[in-house]
Order: structure tokens, then C-alpha cells, then sequence
């Protein structure tokens, strides 16, 4: 009986010792993660070179092959097992000549607004659009007005971000459809063109595009649809209650072109123990073409090659196979993560785990899950580890657009959250720009998702299917 | 005994039921103290007036004089119990003409400097000094090299905050010894001047000034002292490494004349239940003179005056006296603080709490407390209900400057944290300045000290002395 009281403890203590040391050793690797991230980082001078040598990077635009070459050769740099580029047809819209528009008060007397084309509206007549405008506040209440009061008329969304949510991506979610539906729903009413105020918290004089659709509206129904600065949706409604009949008009230029080839950029560790199991960190590479979109997402593109390369700088081996993918063409068709998912499924490739960036480079705040309890309470378990960095947001939720055809049964896909205060300052905006990019708060970026890939890969996926599910 | 167990039964229950609505009634203040922040803040505007229209606010000044009666006219309108004017003598520095310097690698070839007079400094001579350069990382090796290496030189100053700790105040405060005893130290051994490396984790063209003390050093023994921008401190560093008998000249023109009057600016709620405990919130009106110290610390100022409006508007009346403290002359003296404190002490005032913003106007993450066990486990069992907010960071350490000298048995101390990665980019420096804020990570900031205070006021202090110990 002593015997084996002596040998249960003797047990007890050897596990007691080796959690001990376990939870010391992934100590140790998230401080040399940390450390080698904001000593020797990469991804500030990567942004720096996609941001300001290279620029805004719609899908099928020229600086768009020119980011998918200058990736393709930095991740070559690296040493990464494999590297190559998967190809993608995407859509290729144009914005053309910059857009003009004024609100015109009484006979010759305008001011001008700064509005811009949404992604995917087609132009103005040659001459522009000038009509009465009807404000709206919802897509219920355009409803609710009815041919008879829209008819002829440009049709102002003007329903605004909601101040008082924490989480910004809650605001933005609310107010969305105004710009995404505004124009198909207009249209059906007989509009003549929509202004959409823009999806930003603060008052300021940049207009903000982003994609809108036209559902299955016959070309000929189709309206042209822009946004408008806050500043200036203020300014637009405050003078609408004292000249209800004022007149608005705006011109744009852009044009869709047939879709263009182009490439998602992959790069890959092979694994040591599961090489035909991936864990993939990504974001995307193109961006909106009115900044240079610097958080939107060369941020998650930096941060997402740095994954490996800080990967491999602190002498680690993953068991599985880690992919960095650099997905074209998520702001306007997400052509580029549908292409990777199809084509994972084609080749029976088993991912298991999948970690977006496309919140901009903000302070790290943590990340959310769409996966399985089992799997969010052993990630919940890791938390302790995380707090000498101040992440602490370990929630259920949202993950990112580009992973998300990826979603299957037993799969984890998460979504790094940083900071949202400032992101919709910047979201799809002229001042997207590398100077709004804090260079520490990029790197505890690039530095949470490596942690987090590290821990991934060390404990693995609970219930991941070791078959593909076709 | 059946009775008696129904009976403990429902004591039970409506003692579960009393926490349960506590609860739900403490949730729904802080919820309508967050929405009446970000809907119908005023830290903002505050903020726009004391930054645009009266600007940097050094002791002494005559802008500094303009915020005391700015920010008393404003806390006269809130409807407080009281307001008034605390004097405090202050010392007033002035750094005069714009600071002029360069480097002199060869005859005539020259390279100008962008530097700073460090606060308290004295001038240069007026036709400047020039001298060649000695570069130390600390005062130990300042020590090792002695009179022999050192007479005659500018010592220059050079280590770097480090960029791998995560909380950049860590980081500075592993630097500031440079700029604060450089001057005293090198000047013992005979160096005519010092420079020293601006405390800031970027490269960029700032120089920060900041408080420096000769300590009891004899005035005719006292040499001049200016901060250089990193960018500047990189290339004298690199350029010493190949021309090690360069010249340095700096000339700088600030001069210490007598101390002048001013005052602490406090407004009060009276207690309806405690009118005679205290529980304060402040910042600092003063600031450096480079910038508008928006950050440093116009932001802690207007948090700490909203915080009082805030509680008015959601109708709370608190049982203790709640006084918000704008104290004169922390970044070179702390006159406002130790005037506070000797008062209240005079007076027998009973501080029961204190709580201060001096650490920018960024997104908040938490509190550091200054406080015994006992307090500190009642404060953390609020953390639940800060979570919705994304506030986690409930710790102990360092409070605030101003409430430092408020230090006794009892007293629970506080300081915010605000996320601190962008911190020392305006610490100090000409780009502290009103568009450097955010509004929301502004008021998120306001919302949440007004949270705590209700939290304080409503659950009170453990243990505090009812009676002021003198």
C-alpha cells in the first residue's frame, strides 16, 4: 500500500513537472517570439515597400501584379519550402478621372462635395447626374416611400455609424447594406443615382468606396452610386430641410472591364510530423485603389509573411504544414479565397486551421473563433501565455471573409482583432496610408498570430477530420 | 427544521436575487455612462479649445494662466457644489529663441541638427558651444571613462529606449536617467555640454524635451543640455564611428527666471452621505511647450472634467465628495501635486481615493492601482463588469505623479492605462498636438475612469481611516 502510494505521487509529480516545464517552454518561445518580432521584424519595411513604392491595388490593376511579384520574391527570400502562385480570374473595375460633384442651392450657386464611385457602380451619363435628392435613413424606409417619391430623384443613404458600440465592426455591419444594396434598391423605384454617406465614425472630408452590387438589375436598370464624405452627408442633409428642392449632381467615370488573371501568392513550410495537414495564416493583397491601403490589408499581408519568417528566425519546426496565403481580390469578388478553397478540396489537402489579418495593423487585442467548444476552450487554456503582451480577447465570433470558404467540420478559423477605434478612419479611404501604420503595433501584430500558430501546431486541432470531407 | 431550512432557503434566495440586481444595476450605469461618453461626450471639445486656441501650457506662462480660467469657466458651467483656484507658487523656465545646432565633420562641412533645451536647462554662451563628442550609453560608463576622457566635451547621451519590452513606460523609465541627471553627472567631470537621445521608440526628426535637474550642483558649474531627435542621434552616432574628433555646436537661448503664481483648478460634487470623504480625479493643466500637450496632458484633463459632467448627467449622485483636481506644474515641479496634499492634510481632508490620466489619450485598457490586498481583490471583482468595454487590465503598480504625495495608510491610488505603443512618438515633442487624438479612444478613456469612480463611491473604500492621520 505504501509502495503504491509512493509511486502515485512519484507519478503526480513527474506530470505536475512536465505541465511545469511545458507551459515554461511556450513561455519562453512567445517571449523569443516577441522579441525577434519587434527587434527584427520584417513586416514594417515590407509595408513600406508595398504602401509607397507600389500603392493602392485593385484587383486587376497593374500595381496588383506588381504586388504579387514583389511578394512572390520577398517569401522566395525566406527559405520556405515551397512558394508559388495560384491563379485566379478576377474582375477588373476602373475608376477613371476623378469624380466631381456639387450641391446647387439656387440658380449658380454650388458647393462642392467630395463623393467618390462605390467598387462596381457604372458611370454617369457623359454629362452627370443632376437631380432633386430624397434623404433616406434605411433600405425599409425607401420602401416605405415608393415610386412616387423616389422617382427621378438621386436617393441619399444617410444613416450613420453607430457611436455608442464598442466594437466599431459592429457599427460598420449596421450601416452596410445602404451602400452594398442602396443602388439595386433605388433603382427598382426609379432613382436616377444614390449618394451613400460614408462608413466612418468621424466627421471628416474623405469619401469612403467600397463594393456595392447590382444584384441580378438588368444593365439597363442600373443607377450610378457614390459616397460621400461625413462632413459633407452633413452639410447635404442640414441644407435639405432648409431647401428641400435642392438639386445634386455628381459624374464618375468608371468602367468594368472582362475579368483579368491574376494570382493568390502562397508560400509554405512543410510539415515535420503532418505534412498533409495545413494550418494556413493569411490576408489579402489587394486593396481599394484611393489610398494606398496600407491597413486594408498590407497590414495582415506583412504581418502573415512575417508568421513564417519569424517561424523560422527562432529555430522552430512546425509539425504541420504552414502556408502563408496572400488572397487576391477579397474587397471586390473574394475570386481569390473561393479559388484557394476550391482548389484545397480538389486536391483532398486537409487544413485544419486557418488565421486571417484584415483588421489593420493596430495594437493586438486578441481574436476570434468559428470553431468547435472543445477546441475554443483548449485555445481559452492558453490565455495566461498571452498576457504579458496585453491580448486578452479570446471570443467566439467572426473570422475573415478569405477563410471563410475554407469552413468545414472540425476546421478553426480565427481572426486577429486588433484595436477598432481608428480603423473605419482609415477603411477604404484616401488616408489609408502607410504614415497611419504605428510601426510596433504592426509588429505585436505579426508577433500574436505567430504565437498563436506556434500553440496550434505544437497541441493541434482537437476533432480535425483526418479525412478530407469532399 | 423544515421551517427553519425554507426560512435559510429564502434568505438565500433574495440575498442570490439582491446580487443579481446589483448587479444588473451597476451593468446598466456603466452601459449609459459609456453611451453618454461617446454620444454626448464633451472631453473632446474641452480638448479642441485648450489645444487650439491656448496651446502649450509651461508653467509660468502666460498660456498656462489662460487654461486655469478656460477650464474654471467650464467646470462654473457644469453646476458643481463647488469650484475654486488653488494657488501654488511655480517655477517658471522659458526656453526662448528657437535652439540652433549642427555637426561639423570637416572644415566648414556641416550638417544641421534638429535638438532641443531639456527643461531646466541653462543657456548655451551666446555664441554657443562647440566642442567634439564623447558617446556614452549610461551614467555608469560616463563613471568609467572619468575626467581624462571627458573634460572638455559634449557628452552625448545615446541609449535607446528598448523597443522588445511591451509596455513602452517600462521602456522609458530605463532611459530617463540620461535625461534627467546627465547634465549633473557629466558636468563632474568636466564636460561643457550634453546631449541626449530623445526618449522615443521611432526614428523620426522630433526632438522631446522633458524635465532635467543639476541636482545641488553650484550654478557656476552647471553646462547646458539639449535632446536630440533619434533620427539626429543615429547619424551623430554613425558618423562618430568614422570621424571620431567631429565637432558639435549647439546654441540654445532658455533662461529660469523666478517663480510666479498659479493655481490648481478643482471642482467638487458634495457627498449626500459622506460629504466629508474624498475621492479625486485630475490630471495636469500644465504641459510642455513644444506641442499643444494634447496628449500630455490636455487628455487627463478633460477625461478628469468629464468624468463630473458624466456623473451629473446620468443622474448619479454620489455619496462621497467627488472633486476633480487639475494640478499646476507636474512635468517640471510638481508644485500642484505636493500643494494638494499639504492642503488637504492642513485642512484634515479625508482622501479616501484618487485616481489620475497622464498617459495619453489613446484606447483604455484598464487601471494600475497603488492600494492593500483587501482593495485591490474588491476592485478586481469588478472586471466582469468592465469586459463588454474590452477593459482588462486590472494590476498594481504606479498611480500618477499628481496623487503621489495623497500616498497614506488606506488610500486606494489609481492611474489609467491607456494603450501606450503611441505614446512616446508625442511624449514631449512638437507633434503633440489636438489631431494626434482620437475622439473615441478619447472618450472610451473618460467613460471608463467615470466607471470606476461610480464603482468606489458606490461599494466605498475598505479600511480607509475615518480619521485623517497627521
Amino acid at each position: 500500500m505504501k509502495k503504491l502510494l509512493v509511486v502515485l505521487l512519484l507519478i503526480f509529480m513527474a506530470q505536475t513537472l512536465e505541465a511545469q516545464n511545458t507551459q515554461e517552454k511556450d513561455a519562453a518561445m512567445l517571449e523569443a517570439i516577441y522579441k525577434a518580432s519587434l527587434l527584427n521584424g520584417n513586416s514594417y519595411p515590407w509595408l513600406d515597400h508595398l504602401s509607397n513604392k507600389i500603392g493602392g491595388r485593385l484587383s486587376g490593376s497593374i500595381n496588383a501584379q506588381k504586388a504579387v511579384q514583389y511578394t512572390k520574391e520577398e517569401l522566395d527570400k525566406l527559405g520556405l519550402d515551397k512558394v508559388w502562385l495560384q491563379p485566379v480570374m478576377v474582375p477588373k473595375w476602373v475608376r477613371g478621372l476623378k469624380e466631381y460633384s456639387f450641391m446647387e442651392t439656387g440658380p449658380g450657386v454650388t458647393s462642392v462635395m467630395n463623393i467618390c464611385a462605390l467598387g462596381g457602380s457604372i458611370a454617369t451619363p457623359n454629362a452627370g447626374i443632376k437631380a432633386n435628392v430624397i434623404e433616406v435613413s434605411s433600405l425599409e424606409e425607401l420602401d416605405s416611400l415608393g415610386s412616387k417619391n423616389i422617382k427621378g430623384k438621386i436617393v441619399f443613404f444617410n444613416r450613420p455609424m453607430r457611436a455608442d458600440l464598442i466594437q466599431t465592426f459592429e457599427a460598420y455591419g449596421g450601416c452596410v447594406d445602404q451602400r452594398y444594396s442602396g443602388a439595386k434598391e433605388a433603382a427598382k423605384y426609379g432613382a436616377v443615382g444614390i449618394v451613400v454617406r460614408s462608413m466612418n465614425l468621424r466627421n471628416d472630408d474623405f469619401p469612403h468606396t467600397g463594393a456595392m452590387s447590382y444584384g441580378d438589375l438588368p444593365a439597363s436598370k442600373r443607377i450610378a452610386a457614390c459616397a460621400i464624405s461625413t462632413n459633407d452627408a452633413n452639410k447635404l442633409s442640414n441644407t435639405l430641410k432648409l431647401i428641400p428642392d435642392l438639386n445634386f449632381y455628381f459624374k464618375q467615370n468608371c468602367k468594368i472591364y472582362p475579368d483579368v488573371e491574376s494570382y493568390n501568392v502562397i508560400g509554405e513550410i512543410t510539415g515535420s510530423t503532418y505534412p498533409n495537414k495545413y494550418m494556413i495564416v493569411g490576408g489579402h493583397l489587394d486593396s481599394w485603389d484611393l489610398g494606398d491601403g496600407s491597413h486594408d490589408d498590407g497590414a495582415g499581408v506583412v504581418q502573415s509573411m512575417d508568421v513564417l519568417r519569424l517561424l523560422k528566425k527562432t529555430g522552430y519546426r512546425p509539425k504541420h504544414s504552414i502556408r502563408v496565403v496572400l488572397f487576391m481580390n477579397e474587397e471586390n469578388g473574394l475570386r481569390g479565397g473561393n479559388a484557394y478553397a476550391t482548389q484545397a478540396n480538389l486536391k483532398g489537402e486537409n487544413h485544419v486551421f486557418a488565421l486571417e489579418s484584415d483588421s489593420g495593423g493596430f495594437t493586438p487585442r486578441g481574436f476570434s473563433f468559428d470553431c468547435d467548444q472543445e477546441n475554443f476552450e483548449q485555445i481559452q487554456s492558453w490565455q495566461p501565455l498571452f498576457k504579458p503582451y496585453l491580448i486578452h480577447y479570446f471570443e467566439k465570433g467572426g473570422s475573415g471573409a478569405d477563410i471563410g470558404p475554407l469552413k468545414k467540420q472540425g476546421i478553426v478559423l480565427a481572426g486577429l482583432r486588433p484595436d477598432s477605434q481608428r480603423y473605419f478612419d482609415y477603411h477604404h479611404a484616401e488616408n489609408d496610408t502607410f504614415d497611419a501604420v504605428n510601426k510596433r503595433e504592426l509588429e505585436l501584430g505579426a508577433a500574436t498570430m505567430t504565437s498563436l500558430i506556434y500553440l496550434m501546431d505544437t497541441y493541434g486541432v482537437k476533432n480535425s477530420l483526418t479525412q478530407i470531407k469532399k
